[in-house]
This record gives structure tokens, sequence and C-alpha cells, in this order.
């Protein structure tokens, strides 16, 4: 089987895995199943949830689409190519309750007919209220699973998820980071396409293995109205984030892709308030304070 | 007096002239007054209402900032210049009711020390439910103060609107269009810094004329809640477009303006559905079917 085949089988694969884990934990909502065809080749399986127990809205996207490369892309890192093939899963999850981060992953595998290859991905977690111990837990669990395939990965991708999710008209981060990654080249010769294949596959079941949890801890816990408003606040940061800078969000516009699979990361309620500036010393203003790139939240704040 | 002061003055005078007859209109909101400096020269007043009776958010912003060009614009309009400097007036309204459309409206000077000197600027309207009398009204007022200054005007610069306020990866308009300039230079011979001030300064005045009616017509009506939701859909669609397309976020992103006079332009609410598709022959499907480029408003659909 051609490498492209083999990943875009485990893909999918992955996908079936993560909506069951979620909707098990959910306990009533339902992802529900859109397949798509891009225009230029290839196509996707969209499966968004809506108005389950505990996910307000979220889905869980795989896609394998080939085309035309964009100019972006051609002039950035494949400048001899003139068709990619990418294939990836990608998920965003819109919690009901301010007290549930809000979470996205993706991974995934380009290539082109000029020869060239890369992975990309990462998971970053976006809490309303930044807990320490949550982000702690969040972040060694993904140390470990890097640290599996190489010792500076952690190290490396943590940092480049500090950069990457990051509003930089606001100069603060979308939450408390995780990992990144991207143009990790088999060319390169330190890793093998199976090996790239597996890092992605492992993040698939660590995604999983980190956010259940999660659901799981703050789901019964009651919330104010006032902790509401908060969300849909940082929600508004979330929608500002994806829209002026999210790479996938960019390749899919420019790409021409289908628009409901790309957008699905928004969220289905967002809020944006003139100047709203959090009381100092409130909840809301401990998490604005802790916005910020280089905190170590493995060994805590 | 240099021109530069002297159209400044003018747009601070129509700035307060706006939020007069906007507050007299409302009944009961206020726009604050926030001043502010721009780290690089200049700065602005930042004026925004915040539940008022008619109005749930919006802003009428007035800046003059100068510094150095941005790259993006260095590239465009001034390759011999270093700095820019820049005076306008940028207005969004976001009424509580789906009944009256949300607009927006901005003029706007820019010189460099180049000796370069261009006007701008445009008025659209973004009607939750068209009806098609109040955008025949619309355009045929926007006509007349075209018609005063240059006969090919109302054309050429509702064209320019179809193709500017357009959500590209939606394949819709933003709303009915209205008008949108750029680059129109004294140096090309044609009009003089006057006239195009004045042209701009009518802008302002045909803003209210236009505006305060709908107001008045539409707020004591009635609406369901179903109204309200699309409402919130169709604010989604306003933020995709200023966030993505909306070259005065662009500008004041990239130039480090201040990002609540910016983004005072994004609903105080907005929601995405996934798929959200109205049902056919309902009014809001008969909306969506109006979200097209080139259609003759004035003469009628």
């Amino acid at each position: 089987m051609v490498f492209k085949d083999k990943i875009k089988g485990a893909f999918q694969e992955a996908q079936a895995r993560i909506c069951a884990a979620l909707e098990a934990e959910d306990g009533k909502g339902h992802f529900g199943w859109e397949e798509w065809s891009h225009a230029s080749g290839g196509g996707g399986i969209t499966r968004v949830i809506q108005q389950g127990n505990v996910l307000e809205k979220g889905g869980v996207n795989f896609s394998a689409v080939e085309g035309e490369i964009p100019v972006f892309m051609k002039n950035h890192v494949a400048p001899q190519a003139t068709h990619f093939f990418a294939t990836g899963i990608s998920i965003v999850l819109h919690p009901h309750s301010p007290l549930i981060p809000i979470i996205h992953m993706n991974v995934r595998y380009f290539e082109t007919n000029g020869g060239d290859a890369w992975f990309g991905g990462g998971i970053d977690l976006t809490p309303i209220y930044v807990v320490k111990e949550d982000a702690s837990v969040f972040h060694s669990t993904l140390k470990k699973v890097c640290d599996k395939y190489d010792a500076s990965f952690y190290s490396t991708q943590k940092k480049w998820a500090d950069d990457y999710f990051f509003n930089q008209h606001r100069n603060e981060t979308r939450g408390v980071g995780g990992i990144f990654y991207d143009y990790i080249k088999p060319s390169d010769g330190k890793f093998s396409h199976d090996e790239l294949m597996n890092y992605a596959l492992d993040l698939t079941q660590t995604f999983v293995q980190v956010y259940v949890p999660l659901m799981a801890k703050y789901k019964a816990q009651e919330y104010s109205s006032q902790q509401k408003e908060w969300q849909l606040v940082r929600r508004g940061r979330y929608v500002e984030f994806n829209l002026v800078y999210d790479r996938g969000t960019r390749f899919g516009l420019e790409t021409k892709g289908r628009i409901e699979s790309i957008l699905m990361s928004l969220p289905e309620h967002a809020s944006w308030k003139y100047n709203f500036v959090p009381e100092e010393n409130s909840d809301e203003w401990r998490t604005q304070e802790l916005l910020k790139k280089d905190i170590n939240w493995i060994e805590g704040v």
C-alpha cells in the first residue's frame, strides 16, 4: 500500500475512535456524518456534534484532498511541485460549561508531486478559567508522548505552540498552549514516514486521554451567569484567532475547501463587549494574567 | 491651515454631529468618549454606545494617526514614502432588533511624506431581512449625493461595494451593498482636496439621513425568537467579513492600532450553527437569495 493510503486509513480509523470516546462521556450528543468531495479531488468526512450534554458544539473532521498547490504554500515549502495531497484530522470542541476548556487538535500529512512530504500537527487547550493543576497534567501528558519520539520534541513544540496560538493584536495567548509542529520531513533523515505517522496517531490517543477526564471532572459542576459571560468573551478571542491567524483555516479558505467543515471550529455563541476588562483579582483577571508565553506549566506557575 | 488639520477638524465635528443624531433617535443610550494616543503619533476619539434602546452596540470612531508606512501599503500605493498620516471616521452599528439593518460607514484621508494623498470611504447596509423598498431608498439616496460630484461615482462605487463587501468563502455579499471607493487622488487632477473632503462630509450627512429613519421605522415593531436567531447567524457572517477581509481592520491590526477601537465593529452577540440552511421560501431564505452582486436596487429586484 502506498503511504498516503495507509495514513489516510489510519486517520479515518482514529476519527471513529475519537468520536466514540467523546460520545460516551457526553452521554447524549451524537456526531453526525457528512461525506463531501473536494472540487479538485478527494474529500472528507465531517462529524459535528451539537447540543450534547457536555459539548455544545464541536467537530472531529477527517479529510484527504488533493489539488493544485496554492501560491502561498508553493513559495513557502514546495517551489518545484504543482500538485499536493493532504490528509488530516481536525478537532475543536466547545463545551457548554465555562469550567471545561475548549480544546483543539490537528494532525496532518502533506505530500507533493515534487517528492516533498511533511507532517504537522498540534494540541492546545483553552481554559476559560485556568486551573494550574489541570494545565500541568495536560502538559506532562503531552511531554510523555513527545519523549517517546525525541528528547527535543516537547520543548521545541511547546515553544512553537506558545508562538503560534497567540493573538498578536491582543498580546495574549489563546490559552495554556500545548504543542505545535510543522514541516517535519522524512527526507531530513531523522524520522521515517512511519515514525511520524505513529507520532500523529499517538497524539490522537493523547487527545482523548487528556480531554475526556476534563469533561468528566467538571460536567456536573454548576456555574454562574458571570462565568458564562466570560466564556462568551473568551470564545470571541477564539474566533479572532481562527479567522485572523489560523493556518488550517487560511489553507481551507484559499484552497476553496468545504466552508462548513472549516468553520465548524467557531463556537455556537460568542460575544464581544467593548473594552471588557476583568475586575482586579477576580478569577477572570487571574486567568487573563496567565495568558502569556513561556510559562512552565509542568513545574507550576 | 494645512489641509490635514482642516479635514481632521471637519471629521471630528462630523463625529459629534452623528453621535448626537443617533442618541436622539435611540432615546436611551449614550456614546462614551475615550481619547487615545497612537504609539507612533496622533490618536483618536472612540465613541461607543452599548445597550441603548435601539442600538445594542455600536461605535462612531474618529482617528488621526501617523507613523511608518506598513509594508503592504508601501508596495501598493506609496513606494517612495516612509511615513503616513491618516484621518477618518468609522462607524458600525448593531441594533437589538433583527428588523433594523446593521450599517457601516467609513470616510478617510491619507497622505504620505512622499507627496501622495488619497481619499477612500464607503457606506453599506446589512439587513437581516432584506426589504426591497428600503434598499431602493438607501441606494437612491446614495446616488443623489454621488451625482453631485461626478456622474460616474454611483455606478463605479456601487460596483466596487458589491465586490468589496463580499464574503468570498461564502460566495455571498455582506448585505445589499452601497458604495465603496479608495485611492481617489487629488493629484489625478479631476478633483481638488476640498471637493473630495466635501464628498466625504456629505457622506457623513447621508449616513444619518438614511439610517435614522430606519431606526425610527422599525424600533417599535416586535420580532420573534426565530428572527433573533437569524440575526445572530448573519452577525456571524459580519464577523467573518471583518476579520478575514476588511481593509480597515487589517490596517488597524498591522499598524498596531487601538484594538478595542478597531474591533468595536464586532457585535455583542454572534452565532455559528453548523450547516445552517434556511427553509425554502422562508423570509430568511428570501434574504439569502438576495445576497448577490450586481442587483439594481434602485429600479427594484
